[in-house]
């Protein structure tokens, strides 16, 4: 790991600026443009939810049609359910950056995260792309990275340097995402600059297999937003040029993962007034699918999550949302360990004192084994707590949206 | 509706004690028996947790046998995951009552809710049995629907009427819920004792459809229990035989169904430290299944459930729930209404004044219709908000779960 965050690596350079998209006063960043002087190759995920997105479907639309070279992305307007006018919202916003950039529409990628259901309101970002796109440095990383939180209590940025052919090749990044967190990824927004040079069908594969490690096991609430998104772009500016058949391709690799499950860790450790990270860990299972059900089903369930939350070691939720979740569980197979330490085996509880259990689940960070004895597939989710306070916090967005309305934002 | 529960229909008696199976010292009911002085058919349903209780193992096994005639019932432990010493104990309990009763033991079914995992303390319930069965009476319904609550704040009772044949036909109940509520059942029992006299696998069929329609279609906290149990006995005592090919059988399956219908929703409004009622109703869709999904998944999203406990008209949420939930639902053509006024059109916002919007959702029942304008197929569900208290509420049964141990209940 080395400092710096998505403009670690070489070749990248950013710009962040205030427009007041959040609210007219506001002195905080919530426009960013990060871009590659060299041309790139690129990949990106995006959420799996039916109800995407503007700027989803313009990047989405974009990557199909070649690479993306730079990404323009917001906070406090997530251009989510505003209809065809979001579309072109957006795509206005990709051309805009494009012209000053001299690039093609296709290859700017936009990110949007914020209110779902308003207008964005373009007559504040509009006069100042320009701006935006003219104070472009290498230095300004950062200042994407504090552009593109919302409810994130901190910016979350990891960058890592590997040597390959004697070259440092390095892997920046910046996230964003602390609510509305799923499997199938979460109102989140990852970007990921690297500056290995890799063929595009090498760097999607790999990217979707880091992302199905990382941001697809996490959850806060089990709630999957409208405009989840990574993108990862490759400029080869490190002079190293990688592929699959590469003697060191398992470095970049390596490097690529790690960022993501780090930024994915981020997220759940940011989680909305949450206490807790929790391992959810299933083996014995008797396929992947159920070993995938039961740790999601342990990882989603609000009785579960309150008791972490109360420092409670309660095997018996645990075994009941097993019970649900699984197809195939047998429950007198059933062995649940809390913390390292055996709570339950065979169904049943152990002798071990409910003292000791309790202790350990106080740690802030632990992990929940759960063993179905059925077989030799295994799968992990990283969770949290459910806490009064995010309950609390997410109680009401109203007097927030209705003030957007008033302040003229929506246009 | 007539006043009267569980007993309300000629032919039944009860009896309700306090053992001491939550606390040592408490004068609390807790230990119930239900008792048709007339044979009886009968029918069930129960929990599809993969992980069940002893009692709903023993049940389900003494109601393949045969008909059931008196249901014995207790609060305070579930006798869940407590392996083949606590199907033991279950079977012992129902051999105790039939040995007194004078009934096969497989006349008897057994039912239990309270902490998972804890043995039953057989000391304080087995020497009290006798006395359980000696002092029956139709006038002591209401203690068993004392006997059988937990974190309940009240009691609930519900009987009908109908005239048949020009006589009386009664359907009386009481059930227990307010935590661990999904569908396909909860942490909930519902105790149904009709007068009418209705052959067994027709009993079975409107019982089954009855359940589909009530308790299937509630959640609170999307968990599902490991001991939800509906047990419906029928005793003909009313001198009326009833058939589907009955002329009047219609009177009978309404009576049956709208008990049922209306614990369902006592259940709901008892839910735990919960503000609302809200109906969830999907229509338009393209398939059943498709209706089911999408009203379960915005019935079950935290942060929905989180915005209606701020009294927030948020459909921003909604619909990302929508999304996320349904296979086919396409943006474009969602409408959604929130407490009868229109809050989106086509997946964007409307011209509602969000300030009418907000003012309807402060009431304690309101419903949310969402139009995926696809098809023709429906799916409702009842459901809470999410509070900050339920969390609070939920936080720890670890000092209980101790304390039980210590007090020497679990033998």
């Amino acid at each position: 790991m080395i400092e710096g965050g998505v403009t670690a690596a070489k070749g990248y350079v950013a710009n962040a600026l205030s427009c007041g998209i959040k609210k007219p006063t506001a002195t905080r960043l919530d426009l960013a443009l990060v871009y590659s002087t060299e041309p790139t190759t690129s990949a990106g995920t995006f959420t799996t939810n039916r109800v995407r997105a503007a700027c989803v479907r313009v990047s989405q639309s974009h990557l199909r049609r070649g690479n993306v070279r730079a990404i323009i992305a917001n906070s406090g307007n997530a251009n989510a359910c505003t209809g065809a006018g979001g579309v072109a919202v957006a795509r206005k916003e990709c051309s805009i950056v494009a012209r000053q950039l001299g690039l093609k529409t296709a290859e700017v990628a936009v990110c949007s995260t914020g209110v779902i259901g308003l207008p964005m309101p373009m007559m504040r970002i509009e006069p100042r792309i320009p701006e935006l796109c003219s104070d472009l440095s290498a230095a300004k990383g950062h200042d994407v990275a504090s552009a593109i939180i919302t409810s994130d209590t901190r910016e979350k940025e990891v960058a890592v340097e590997v040597v390959i052919e004697g070259k440092p090749v390095r892997v920046g990044s910046c996230c964003k995402g602390a609510g509305m967190i799923s499997p199938c990824m979460a109102t989140m927004i990852c970007l990921i600059c690297t500056d290995a040079g890799v063929a595009r069908e090498d760097l999607d594969a790999t990217v979707r297999e880091g992302v199905s490690l990382s941001f697809n096991r996490i959850t806060i609430d089990g709630d999957m937003s409208t405009n989840d998104t990574t993108l990862v772009l490759a400029n080869g500016a490190s002079g190293v040029n990688l592929s699959p058949a590469h003697p060191e391709w398992g470095k970049f690799v390596e490097a690529l993962h790690f960022v993501m499950m780090e930024q994915a860790r981020h997220i759940v450790q940011d989680g909305e007034r949450v206490t807790k990270f929790v391992t959810v860990r299933v083996v014995g299972a008797p396929s992947p699918q159920e070993a995938k059900r039961v740790a999601e089903g342990v990882a989603k369930s609000a009785l579960v999550k309150s008791s972490w939350n109360g420092g409670d070691p309660n095997w018996g939720r645990i075994i009941h949302a097993v019970g649900y979740s699984g197809r195939r569980v047998r429950e007198e197979k059933v062995d649940i360990d809390i913390a390292g330490l055996p709570a339950c085996r065979g169904g049943e509880q152990t002798d071990t004192p409910s003292d000791d259990l309790r202790d350990r689940v106080q740690a802030r960070e632990f992990e929940v084994l759960i063993n179905l004895n059925m077989g030799a597939d295994e799968y992990v989710v990283y969770t949290t707590d459910l806490s009064p306070e995010y309950v609390d916090f997410n109680r009401s967005e109203y007097a927030y949206w209705n003030q957007a309305k008033r302040d003229g934002l929506t246009k």
